[in-house]
């Protein structure tokens, strides 16, 4: 069965690749982006499908936000600040772009009767995980990131509303995720400034950091997964490899597919920056239970990552 | 050491009682409410002490905030959109109210190098628990009502400037608070029921839903002993008694009290409106390990209630 999916930040990363799979299986789309970091391009394909349809607004224009999702079935909520280590810097961008945002969200889909919504969260909503690999229902976290605490809000006003107007929704909770049209993150930063100077590179923390990664495309074969199988007014899953690997490896995969030998410096300490996670293993044998394997390793998923980023350099100027 | 309070909500039910006290022990307390719900009597004795200042100001209006907590060194946040029950009436209220005014406290402090919030969050948070009696670290939640997924977004955003801005906080859960300037929950509706007819009482739900309350002195006081004794970064505490009743042991201890014996009629199912959770017990080991212990019963505290409630009428009327 076809549904009419409304696709919010549907030129970025994420969601041009959520877009681009739901068109190729037969659904409509809506797709709805500001344009502050979406990028036009990513939508090429997209824009030239007769199934879909662009909306160039703003979610807090909450007018405008009703009248693009009249007549859709279910809400892909992704656009949102994803900016998590530039939180401290603009305290209330999370708030305004996350959880205000969201409220919108529900709103239009409360006023309209759109009873289902798939939302991407995060996986710092942990914050320093007491359990490793940590599961959907680990110990209640305490925040350390205004990034992961508006994702809370947004995961808990979801699931109020859910309660209270007998709506539906998908909660993904992911790892950090690489690939095509990938535009920020340690790959892109470690790519751009090997472009730059290829002798060295500058690496925030002590290198030692364990993180987790996921290729878009097995990001987006899991949402379509859970949303077609699971059932429940809630439904809370993990998005992320079974694995985790240290930012020296990275660097090292980056190093070598570049072909390039920097000297590294540190700016030393566990944390990268400010509500840096140290440790992100997320157990996701929720979302392998309903039968997922994600394609990609996180090696994979970095050369991959690098290999776009290369074909498309444009994009280190876009978002300088 | 004496300390200076700035209280929000001063005017309300906890928070008068908190000025009470802090005023009592030597402090000084600079008071803030909107008078919304706050009642300006609560503050007689307040209003006569040397130490106290009361601004009667919006949270929403940031400059008036910032100008009102110059000079204090530990907010006392418990001003609060505090309707659980017709929070799907309202669906903004509990995010303009709860989230983003807390948004304005913790900014106005930033602005100000104010380092120590205390906050009042709720039992609500843990949506139906899993684990009974709840501990502060039971598996992470999902949120069944507005009010309760405000609350968290609150206490995320305070544990996230906590790590972001080396602020320190305390964060309270607690279940229903009741006694003295108690003005709305089960007690009231019932009191005010049974003033208009003693002859039949309608019990939302089937009266069968087990919860717990703690007299609002026992609440004052352990957030003192905490604010004392509790130096973590972010310090989370379940504030309740080690008990439960259900609500129509509570109806019988209310009838007593008021001598009446009326016909019970029930609107049925386990809860008593969207998002009422039939069971609410608190794990308080942890502030009891502080050296903490609740001086009055719940049946006690229901008792001072009704008490209260008859020397205090004119409270039915404020509040219709």
């Amino acid at each position: 069965m076809t549904a009419h999916f409304i696709v919010t930040g549907c030129a970025g990363f994420i969601g041009s690749h959520f877009v681009d799979r739901a068109l190729a299986l037969g659904h409509r789309v809506t797709g709805i982006d500001n344009f502050s970091t979406g990028q036009r391009s990513f939508l090429q394909a997209a824009l030239a499908h007769p199934n879909f349809h662009l909306h160039p607004i703003d979610l807090l224009d909450h007018d405008a936000v009703r009248a693009a999702f009249d007549g859709g079935d279910c809400v892909v909520h992704l656009a949102a600040n994803a900016d998590v280590r530039f939180g401290p810097d603009h305290p209330g961008r999370d708030l305004e772009q996350n959880t205000i945002a969201t409220f919108h969200v529900l709103e239009a889909m409360r006023a309209l009767g759109i009873r289902r919504i798939a939302f991407s969260s995060t996986g710092s909503v942990y914050g320093e995980a007491a359990v490793i690999p940590t599961p959907e229902d680990a110990p209640f976290p305490v925040q350390t990131s205004l990034y992961g605490a508006s994702k809370l809000a947004c995961e808990g006003m979801i699931a109020a509303y859910c309660e209270a107007y007998g709506m539906q929704s998908w909660i993904f909770r992911f790892v950090s995720i690489l690939g095509e049209r990938y535009t920020h993150g340690h790959v892109f930063d470690f790519y751009r400034q090997l472009q730059t100077d290829p002798h060295h590179l500058r690496i925030l923390g002590d290198g030692h950091q364990r993180k987790s990664y996921l290729h878009v495309q097995d990001c987006v074969g899991a949402m379509m997964l859970a949303l077609e199988r699971a059932g429940d007014r809630v439904n809370l899953f993990n998005l992320g490899v079974d694995d985790h690997c240290k930012v020296l490896d990275s660097v090292g995969w980056i190093c070598e597919a570049m072909g390039v030998q920097p000297t590294l410096s540190f700016s030393g300490g566990q944390r990268g920056w400010v509500g840096d996670n140290p440790f992100i293993h997320l157990d996701t044998r929720r979302i392998q239970a309903l039968g997922w394997q994600p394609a990609f390793s996180i090696r994979q998923g970095v050369e991959r990552t690098v290999g776009f980023l290369r074909a498309n350099e444009w994009l280190l100027e876009a978002r300088a």
